[in-house]
């Protein structure tokens, strides 16, 4: 491993965590990264130590012992303890947790965007174990489906330069739709959730982007406002292609919530050299879509996408209409005889709501860089005859 | 209006209702029309006659009097009479119905494709009243959540030349999704459901293709099968492009249920001359997709697609989360200075999980023509100084 870098007593990234130095950084303070993409389709399960990293802050230092998890209802406060969280029915999801921003770097290629270079990576799909959020609500007095309260609020532990937390929301009627899906995890994959993905618990809400999954999460309530965080009003919105930052207006437009459907080429990766006479390319990949809709077909071309062949998707042991995890594929797919040169790969999925994948970025590009969905294009070369 | 065909009395299609003559059938026998789009735009509910019509078979002569919908329970079946039906508690919604095969005529361009050569007016949007299948279903001792069935079965009264009834069924989990929100509605925008349009009853299934949404409704029961109907099984599905008659398999396919996001534009029409030195274009057409997710953004461009301006989103007075209903909007759109000949505009709507429409009509054709959901193309022109 290289040795850590030297940090002042002062620096709020002083005390990050260890990382496996397999991961890419895109940012190292606050810590982003991602794994190689072609690690992602070796098991269902994306291990902890590669799951990608998306810090938007220092990691807090959270100890164990004092950490209480609020919940905030219209006449009881409650705060758990770690313990009081553990002894509660113990709930287990596979689910996907995609940043926004997965796949951008796709995008910087038409025009510049504001944020992480992400490539395909970052995502992942976890089993997540915790508590219900409705057990605990109920707790408090809250039942979901019959408040008048408009926004589920999350705060958690990590703070900003000025104090404030990180946080964020997501509509009740989002949260009635999920309501016995939320919970909030402290185990990942059957370990302890790591400090980087929210130890000692984040809020698993499936189908959802990322951010809204706050980490290191500290309070819950409900509120008639959004979260009033940055990264809540403005950002993680999109917009079409001819908003940039002299005429965006983030109030016009709706935070993410659940995500469209995309796919990605993990395996080979860009650029790799096939064997020599290969007569066939052996392709393989996630797909996934937000809101539990579930992946029926994923189309791949060797040819620049004239012509596409089915993949045979692996199941994932979810009913199509709440299918939180990702669903991996593999095809092999002819090459013309005796074809030397490059080989564009491009993938597609379509979802239960035969919901597609748009043809190119262009037609998805924003100042932001966020919901690149576009068909994935994958270069790779079969070299001439030695 | 032109007279009526002459009919021998043995033609099945010999009773067939009287249709407003502003219909554009794309076929005779069995009836199909739609409306010019136009006149899609004038109003949030499409009016009965202006709806458009998908018959499979011909339209059956029903006697109020002595029809009963048939609901079988694991123990018990019930009969209930049309009386029956309209004492139990009336629910309403505001529901798009749309054909797979709306903008089918798209395709065609590319490549052809079997089915009827629908323009963009195989949709409408309208207020269904009538009976929660949930409370029939309690009638017979069946309880949705936690039936082990694995599909809910309709069947029509309309019958093909061998006697067999069309039929359709969605799967048992997304039956659980929509519960209180399938309705056997009696009544179409405050009126008697048209003979056209499944009278006495037809079920409504919000945010799902019209082909599951069976008119004339005879029987409903729960099976660990599919509906065996053609239509489920052999029609109604999709598949990628490189798939033909010579190659296709039914049974590898997902029958369609929740569509995905659409936008179309109805005014101008295709080939409108637009006043002599227009300084701009007002655009207008409707957005919808399935699944209840509501339209969040609408964009519009007229040149082309190379550069956006946001729709104006008309309310539809429904929670992004459960929209059933279409979304109408408006766009005025500035035209280069002296602009003179062809312009090209273009819309695509966003819905709540950030779906985008695809990008080519390429990308999605399919054998069957359904589910063209890509960017919608309207060229009209501006003359030149006279
Ligand atoms: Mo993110
Ligand atoms: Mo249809």
């Amino acid at each position: 491993r290289p040795p850590a870098e030297s940090v002042s007593v002062n620096d709020p990234y002083g005390s990050e965590p260890a990382r496996n130095p397999v991961l890419i950084p895109s940012s190292k303070k606050p810590f982003n990264a991602e794994p190689p993409a072609l690690l992602l389709v070796d098991s269902f399960l994306t291990p902890n130590e590669l799951f990608y990293v998306r810090n938007h802050l220092p990691v807090p230092q959270v100890n164990l012992k004092t950490y209480t998890l609020d919940v905030e209802g219209p006449k009881k406060v409650l705060k758990f303890t770690y313990d009081d969280l553990i002894k509660l029915p113990k709930k287990s999801v596979a689910a996907v947790v995609q940043c926004a921003g997965n796949r951008r770097s796709d995008m910087v290629d038409i025009k510049p965007v504001k944020g992480l270079n992400w490539g395909a990576a970052a995502i992942g799909n976890a089993e997540w174990s915790g508590v219900r959020l409705s057990d605990l609500l109920k707790q408090c007095g809250v039942n979901l489906d019959t408040t008048t309260k408009k926004h589920l609020v999350f705060e958690g532990m990590d703070k900003g330069p000025e104090g404030s937390v990180y946080g964020a929301s997501i509509p009740i009627e989002l949260a009635k739709s999920l309501k016995d899906e939320i919970i909030l995890a402290y185990e990942m994959n059957g370990k302890q959730i790591p400090r980087d993905h929210g130890y000692p618990v984040r809020v698993i809400i499936p189908g959802v982007v990322g951010a809204r999954q706050v980490k290191w999460l500290n309070k819950i309530y409900l509120s008639d406002e959004e979260s009033e965080c940055h990264w809540q009003r403005r950002d993680y919105k999109g917009f079409n292609s001819s908003i940039d930052w002299h005429n965006v207006d983030f109030d016009s437009s709706v935070a993410i919530m659940q995500l469209p459907v995309v796919s990605a080429i993990c395996d080979p990766p860009a650029g790799t050299e096939l064997e020599e006479g290969s007569e066939d390319v052996t392709v393989r990949g996630y797909a996934w879509s937000g809101g539990g809709r579930g992946i029926i077909r994923v189309d791949v071309s060797a040819d620049g996408g004239k012509t596409w062949h089915t993949a045979e998707l692996q199941p994932n042991g979810q009913t199509p209409y709440r299918a939180w995890a990702w669903t991996l594929w593999e095809a092999t797919v002819p090459l013309p005889e005796g074809h030397v040169g490059p080989v564009e790969l491009v993938c597609k999925a379509v979802d239960v709501s035969y919901n597609v994948q748009p043809d190119g970025v262009e037609g998805v590009w924003n100042l932001r860089g966020v919901l690149n969905n576009a068909w994935h294009r994958v270069t790779v070369t079969v070299p001439p005859p030695s």
